[in-house]
């Protein structure tokens, strides 16, 4: 038998990058890495792309960082993982719906540092990423053609590739090839395309795991580059992208200083494991 | 809002072949094939192969069948289907595991008729699937090798080819090649190999839905195959078959008359959908 036995959980997604959310407020859950990779698991457990165990800062040992709330961040297979943008605007979320937290601004802990949220009792839910690190141009190649694109740090490395086609045509059943110079680490690649007025549609492959359905790093990487192939300078400038993805759609915020992701945070069932 | 919004749900798998159980003992739920495919989205729903709606026959209509329930099996994308022998086995489990019927012979209607399983408290659940029939031999052709094959109907079409080197190896991203001839409505095309003593390993390519970990109706076409190129008569003859698939273990028994497969059945997590 399992300590996650009959332990509660809630199911939800951001632009359908989904997560199962335990709620461990005391943090009397001694979750491992197997039980995370059998809760993930898409046909033997309930399936998810990660978890996000819902803990008191202090009972995970946290020292004063101003969040009542950490999100002990796992992805499907049990390893730990700093942060997730679309993973920390469903947290709030669940925080908000279930009575953990108010509504408005919430600072939320992870691994990668505390997180500034903002949400209403409803709705979209926003996120501070940070201000994004821009560097040169690099090439990604995908089926023979060469794109160029914009070398972003989001914390994660981000290759953001700017196309004249539809993203739809892409095939990225294959990591496209990069310059293991650049990106020594590996790399996030994206491919946009302009749809209209500060608004593209973006399709992302995510070192280690393939396409994936959205990309909270990978949408304001992809901002970045769109901000500045329009001359604007995204780390000193204002402006507002809307970015599709094959899950749904985000915004991404440049205000000068950081950079903002809002979009959407559905809690979809709530139950207990067997 | 959808009718379906707090309604109850069991998450359950037989071999990873996995669904989502909508209890309805009295007809109430109009389920429609958009609900359905919101549910068994892996990403932005619950996530599974298919819906089993647990409807009481009389309350589904159904006349005088001898079983009390009726299995309302959903496909993931919401379509109809017949039967499910991996979906009737949890279907069982899901009933004695509820209190809605009790373990040991218990009759389940489906729209492919009514099937004998029968269950313990716990454990393996048996599930009567009929007289396979046996045709000629057919090939299917898979990375420019050609394999001999068995054509059985189980209701549906397979085609079941021996082969001499391990499963483990073969490349089933594309459907192989198949003779439309002999599968004017296409086929399921199972590859095994003999691992022991009346034990194979088995993978399966199912039309319409790629590579799947499990196939009940192609177990037993993989066993009535495995039977037959050891000279046994499986229409005739009793045997006992171990079938090794990718999501786990399942057996086949002939008897001369009929086909009986038995397998796990795994209740994973209960729930109410939001």
């Amino acid at each position: 038998m399992s300590t996650i036995s009959g332990h509660r959980f809630t199911k939800g997604h951001g632009t359908e990058n989904d997560f199962v959310i335990l709620p461990d407020p005391d943090g009397e859950l001694d979750l491992t890495a197997a039980e995370v990779a059998r809760i993930c698991d898409r046909r033997a457990g309930i399936g998810a792309d990660g978890v996000l165990r819902v803990v008191r800062a202090k009972a995970a040992g946290l020292g004063d960082t101003g969040a009542e709330w950490f999100m002990d961040y796992r992805n499907a297979d049990g390893s730990i993982a700093e942060m997730c943008g679309n993973g920390v605007r469903v947290f709030a979320r669940y925080l908000v719906d279930s009575g953990l937290a108010a509504a408005g601004d919430l600072p939320v802990a992870t691994r990668g540092g505390v997180k500034a949220v903002s949400l209403g009792a409803g709705g979209d839910v926003t996120v501070d990423m940070g201000a994004p690190e821009v560097f040169a141009e690099s090439e990604a190649v995908l089926g023979g053609t060469v794109h160029r694109g914009l070398k972003v740090s989001m914390g994660n490395p981000h290759l953001a590739c700017l196309i004249d086609h539809d993203v739809a045509a892409l095939d990225l059943t294959r990591e496209p090839g990069f310059s293991a110079a650049d990106f020594p680490a590996g790399v996030n690649i994206e491919f946009f395309r302009p749809v209209g007025v500060r608004h593209v549609a973006m399709r992302v492959h995510e070192r280690g795991s393939g396409e994936t359905r959205s990309c909270g790093t990978g949408a304001v990487a992809t901002a970045v580059a769109a901000a500045t192939a329009e001359g604007l300078d995204p780390l000193r400038e204002g402006s507002s992208w809307t970015v599709d993805v094959l899950g749904g759609r985000v915004e991404v915020v440049f205000d000068g200083t950081t950079s903002f992701l809002r979009g959407p945070a559905v809690l979809v069932a709530d139950g207990v494991l067997r």
